[in-house]
């Protein structure tokens, strides 16, 4: 099964016309053609099957056959905040898995240690969407511009995490920190991680330390590592 | 901190020479010089504290100061079988964060729906060895060459699982089935998934079918997932 990807389509909608750009994919590249079922989502859980009512290279249009609603595969709503990698390759690896493992919004940091401070968010905002298409799922994760730590520190979430890796112990593990089904809030560090500073400056704003087990990992993999603890723990509740 | 590799370094040693390539890299890319302390493993869990006595830049030479044995971060045993993706990257991604999350063997397997037939061993061994490295771990999981399914199907281990994406009520989700401080042997498939044939056979041989939640995940991430939900239920044992 092949998903297509249509933001505006809505539930009431009986045709639509797709963007040039996917037009060119489904007629020119998948050499779909008029009276071809596909299958096509809005990103907000919606599912349609449609039909080819149009195929020119520059215009393909789909009539509405049936809607379905999907709710998310997850009850819980994770925010994720991560400073890009210096590599810009694992931090896009990072965007793919966390949206296959299931991730409602990402945002990448600027902090004192960063050393990548531009990003290409739309090329970014490419690989979560073809990720989310990929995992056949019908919630296109939330992606934010490049953002300054300190105007994180005020957002509003149930439990509030930064990961570091500074000898303290205070530091709960994730895992056992999550209270199921709630609204989480989760900062990684870069290579150099988070400054003392920003650690002190998190935890007055009421964020909790937590690390994520023994090894130490990446920046990537660590996100990554969290986004599956979170997964886990809501979908094992009883384990 | 940086640590270097050696095989071949015992414990009872006092001195030892580098190989060619790691003697180039530690004098000449790294421009160590004759009195620098560097940090040495062997991959076996030793850890030792060198100084350097012969700086040349086929030939670097060390007198072992200290000697320490780690013990692994994790009590248990995990052999994971995956199927080379079609995308060598996307194995090589896995390869490096399975051994940062935490693996001790690796064997790549050959499946009816695989779509990869051949592997480079001796690059899949450097990017373990680098992520060892990196992660600071002594101990280096072991590598296999590639094996063909019905190879791997009579091993021993504790626990014996097969991801599989198909319908299936008698899957348990994975995190639920580790019983913690085993031997474990886990199957993750190609893009294709297992045959029918093959899943029947490996049920036949001890092998429980497992699922590892409800999205739909690639190869790698199936198989990084996998090794962090064995990672976290360990590491977890009251959770």
């Amino acid at each position: 099964m092949q998903l297509f990807f249509h933001s505006d389509l809505s539930k009431n909608q009986q045709q639509a016309d797709f963007s040039k750009i996917e037009s060119q994919h489904i007629v020119k590249v998948l050499r779909k053609q008029v009276g071809d079922e596909i299958e096509v989502t809005n990103g907000q859980g919606d599912w349609f099957l449609c039909k080819i009512t149009m195929a020119q290279t520059k215009r393909c249009q789909i009539e509405v056959l049936a809607h379905k609603y999907y709710p998310k595969n997850h009850q819980y709503y994770l925010h994720m905040l991560v400073a890009p990698t210096k590599s810009n390759d694992r931090f896009e690896w990072f965007l793919e898995k966390a949206t296959e493992i299931g991730v409602d919004e990402i945002t990448p940091i600027l902090t004192e240690n960063s050393e990548r401070k531009h990003i290409k968010i739309e090329r970014y905002q490419k690989i979560i969407l073809s990720a989310m298409k990929q995992s056949l799922q019908f919630h296109l994760p939330k992606l934010n511009d490049l953002t300054a730590f300190e105007n994180i520190l005020s957002i509003e979430a149930d439990q509030k995490w930064i990961a570091h890796c500074y000898e303290d112990e205070n530091r709960t593990e994730l895992f056992r920190s999550v209270n199921p089904k709630q609204n989480y809030l989760l900062c990684i560090g870069p290579e150099g991680d988070f400054s003392l500073d920003e650690v002190k400056l998190a935890l007055q704003h009421n964020f909790e330390a937590v690390s994520l087990g023994k090894n130490r990992l990446r920046t990537e993999t660590a996100a990554i590592s969290a986004c599956h603890s979170i997964a886990i723990k809501n979908s094992n509740l009883d384990a």
